[in-house]
């Protein structure tokens, strides 16, 4: 029997606005003393993924599409770790897993529990992968699933298109911009600081970009977008689907991905112009991810890996230490950080 | 060369709330003496359609999905007539024709403009049909293919699912419920008077109906959709879209097809609650007939006329003479007509 100490981010209170670090979650620190029956396995977790639907997991509610956290026990994401003890064949010692992961140092695993965590063991070596073990949290994880099945299928992009992209220098829209921009569309992003702006234009090559907190959104669309837009990804609802929905064009299509402006309690913007629905025969559609895993996961993976082998496409992160990870996902939700929030836990 | 009197409803003035008669559309009587060239027919007009969506074609712009009106011109819609002189071999005289037709007696149409107004011969001797010829400006023309194609495209409805419409008791929603029910679909409506909540539940023998005037329309939602909606059919917006979207199930369908409560001027209402979109996975969608005519317009002929001659459909018609046509037209964006709206100008 081998004794862990076992640092975890814990779930400790409702919140109705803005999380607080220390009221809402918080650090703790625990002893563990894993005793393993058939077919459990114990984790060494290496990196989890910060994102803001997360926030959603923080309320007292059961009726969401992804279960909450339960007050005391750590929050969970997607994540990746690596097996040190095992008494299920299907995951020997050593071997690389994804799936559900809390956000803790060490994660005993009953077999019972594996399938409902969707723990998978990465094929091919990923240790000796050139793709960074992290990616299977962020550039190869949720959200850039996110991002690649819901352009395909939703927004059915066609050459010489434009897209607009709110908040799209995060985990999300910055893998919509360069996808849409690798298929020949005109690609438009807006962020909430002129550093985030200079990266759209400058890194990912975006053809235009604008700071959302100067100016007015739909002017700002007007200039950038002056044959208008064909699909829209909202990662943030409200005003900017107003603006975006008021310059679409005929057929236009909303990726609905995302409404930050309404998880942390603000009073929701209605939305006054959606009778252009009818006007220009405009497509909204709401989905998660796990809708279409079944149908891409597969051209998702040989893609996207293709992309980054190749240099094709490039994926900002901010590596944060789990002792940061409560401030770090605050900030998030308040479009305080910059690029992919990945947890860092322990090396690989 | 035959001298006509030829009474007009024309388009005045643009409105900025509801029209008024006398300053915006209203009747006037010419006298024509047409003379026919190659390819020229001359048309006596039986029925014209009296749609919501005709307001959309008042207004001083040319962006929308169907032309605008022009002043000091006739209205125009769908509409059936006799074919009473022709110098086109397509056209004979004593053919039935429809497409869109201007609200007067007679129209002499250039050759050059049948295929503009899309007129055809109705086929298989539409004179002797048990289906009486003014179907084919409402019961089987434009308002019920409306409630067809979307119901079967957009909808995609499963038996045992429930479907809501608004404003159900017109000329699209009495259609879209009966189809409904004929698939096995729980069916709510709401309209706005008791008289037509009768209707839907005597007549068209909807599951529940309620007076959308009368008490809270998410309570009537609630009460009467207890295990929640999969279909809303969305012929007003605002108010009644934010209520559907907040009793709709996973994967609900919105289509959307009117938005008769911001055609008048009236202050757009604000829907707020659009995050249901991604948690439910809620697709809303706008279109037009045309878009679905070439795919299912045969489908639609077939089906809906079987249904209608096997007794399994009824019509509810609100017929009116061409005089009384403006104001007819008036009271239908104020909600105050009951059934599809028919203008007769002739006997056929």
């Amino acid at each position: 029997m081998v004794h862990y100490t076992n640092k975890q981010v814990l779930f400790l209170n409702y919140p109705t606005g803005f999380p607080v670090v220390g009221e809402h979650l918080g650090l703790q620190t625990t002893e563990i003393d894993p005793v393993l029956e058939d077919n459990d396995i114990l984790l060494r977790n290496l990196y989890v993924s910060a994102d803001p639907y997360l926030r959603g997991r923080m309320r007292n509610v059961h009726d969401s599409y992804v279960p909450s956290f339960v007050l005391g026990k750590p929050f969970s994401s997607g994540g990746v770790s690596e097996v040190i003890q095992s008494r299920n064949p299907k995951f020997p010692v050593g071997a690389i897993v994804v799936g559900e992961t809390n956000w803790e140092e060490y994660s005993h695993v009953t077999g019972a529990r594996v399938a409902a965590l969707g723990l998978q063991v990465v094929e091919g070596g990923a240790r000796d992968s050139k793709i960074p073990l992290r990616y299977w949290v962020g550039a190869l994880g949720m959200p850039s699933k996110t991002a690649y099945y819901s352009l395909k299928i939703i927004g059915q992009p066609k050459k010489g298109e434009t897209i607009y992209i709110s908040a799209a220098s995060g985990a999300v829209g910055q893998i919509v911009g360069q996808l849409a921009r690798l298929q020949g569309l005109r690609v438009i992003g807006s962020a909430g600081s002129d550093e985030k702006v200079d990266f759209l234009l400058n890194e990912l090559k975006f053809d235009a970009a604008f700071n959302y907190k100067k100016g007015n959104i739909l002017e700002n669309l007007r200039r950038y977008a002056p044959k208008g837009i064909d699909i829209y990804f909202d990662n943030v609802g409200g005003e900017q689907l107003e603006a975006a929905l008021e310059v679409m064009n005929l057929y236009g299509r909303v990726i609905s991905c995302g409404a930050i402006s309404v998880y942390n309690g603000q009073v929701p913007y209605g939305v006054r112009n959606l009778h252009h629905l009818i006007a220009k025969r405009i497509t909204i559609r709401g989905f998660i991810v796990s809708d279409f895993e079944k149908q891409e996961s597969a051209n998702f993976r040989r893609e996207v890996s293709e992309y980054f082998l190749n240099g094709d496409i490039v994926y900002k992160e901010d590596i944060v230490d789990l002792d940061d990870a409560p401030n770090a996902f605050v900030g998030l939700l308040k479009g305080e950080r910059f690029g992919k929030v990945v947890i860092h836990i322990a090396d690989p």
